[in-house]
């Protein structure tokens, strides 16, 4: 049996999600319905809002998990009528920071997403199409202004971890793809020799290599895991050769592997 | 003078960050400097955290706030030693969880941002891969696959809302530019038509393309204020006459376009 659980928000609904599913995540033996509800930023909104949940309730025969993170004081008076457990995040922390602070909190929605708030903003629209321009080796000259510069065998998650880098931090982050030619000479190309200190490796399993090869070329000479196991031992002894970090994406998500590659390289995320 | 925030984790950070920004948002007069500790899981990395707390609080003349979701016990005696003001994410919100569930929660690092625990993970990998092959009108012959289309004018923004759709929520998200082409004919590109209904507009105002375009291409014709006035009169027009629905991105970031146009078009995002 599966209990509901709502994420709700007059604003985009990014921070009940991100709390919400991580306070989820730790309990295992329960199975959650999840539902994002943005922008409930209407009494109306809200009315449905309390017929969903309540038509939840009556469908899971338990009541439904609600993460709130509504600011407006109608709208929360209208939710809190439903027969969800809420768990209001704002209300909850917002009162002890007040004090610590010493300042009243403004209570407006959706600020921590919105351009305003974020001064950083331009810097990650800027690096996520620095990070299209500059994706799988396409343009070499522009490595200067790169952060950093990772490589990889093709199809080894180099470009994800890199747009994620961008449009999370404003990291500007360029690809560069491994191909057979560099691995015989077993040698970084010239391309990338003068920005030897932005290079970071990615790696990962021969056999799930092979399984992602193959849904782009099926069959291919390219998708073998021979093709697949020569490659990714040749480069890891590239790396090793040339004394450059790198970690194996196997079983690491874009977040994981973005996290770990920046606290490993120093490199200090442009918060907003 | 600036009051240190650090988010600390000893997963990646992404939940103590999130919900950290979104409160420190809501103090306007106060001015922080944010720093994010992902991956502080050893005891070690927690006393050198103490001391960089420790220092800011000297240097600040008064204690940072601390934003924590370490779940490792040794590790959080550590931090308590420190001379910061906690806010202790899983603790406040695990106690009453787990009764509400009924099961006790299993206090593991780093679960919610992990692939194991994240169904839809390739989903989100395949659709920035489906983002980026049928980013600015490159191909048009997958656009049955397509989630949604954005259209609108070159550089309106479709290109980072597709890719941040594509990452968070594993939607396959295209973009087609409009150009002059289209718009003196004041018709919908033959390739679209067919699905109309996937179909969603961003217009932007055409002072800020302008600025926008003058980045790429200082002193064009396409930069000129006219043009970008003309083009965005001409789409908006198009937008109205075929009925498809569209929002102004100038004052929006990327996570409010995306939360707005997932909203408008009915479209439940692949939560994890």
């Amino acid at each position: 049996m599966k209990r509901t659980a709502f994420f709700i928000s007059d604003g985009t609904g990014i921070t009940a999600e991100t709390l919400g599913q991580s306070l989820l995540s730790q309990f295992e033996n329960v199975q959650f319905s999840k539902l994002l509800r943005p922008y409930v930023d209407t009494v109306e909104k809200a009315r449905d809002m309390v017929q969903q949940i309540n038509a939840a309730a009556e469908r899971d025969g338990v009541r439904p998990i609600i993460f709130d993170t509504v600011v407006n004081s109608d709208i929360r008076e209208v939710l809190a009528e439903s027969n969800g457990y809420t768990l209001d995040i704002f209300a909850t922390f917002l009162a002890p920071l007040e004090q610590e602070l010493g300042h009243g909190s403004s209570y407006s929605v959706g600020k921590s997403h919105s351009i305003q708030h974020n001064g950083h903003y331009k810097d990650r629209i800027d690096a996520v199409h620095y990070a299209m321009d500059n994706d799988d080796g396409a343009r070499t000259h522009h490595y200067k202004d790169a952060d950093i510069i990772l490589i990889g065998v093709s199809r080894c998650g180099k470009t994800p971890t890199c747009l994620y880098m961008a449009l999370q931090y404003g990291i500007r982050a360029a690809n560069y793809p491994l191909t057979e030619d560099d691995m015989e000479r077993l040698q970084l190309p010239a391309s990338l020799r003068p920005f030897k200190d932005k290079l970071f490796g990615l790696t990962i399993e021969p056999d799930r290599l092979a399984s992602i090869r193959n849904e782009r070329r099926p069959n291919s000479r390219y998708a073998s895991f021979s093709q697949c196991e020569f490659e990714v031992r040749e480069v890891e002894n590239l790396f090793r050769k040339e004394n450059i970090s790198f970690i194996n994406s196997t079983h690491f998500s874009v977040e994981e592997i973005s996290a770990k590659i920046l606290v490993e390289k120093g490199i200090e995320r442009r918060l907003k």
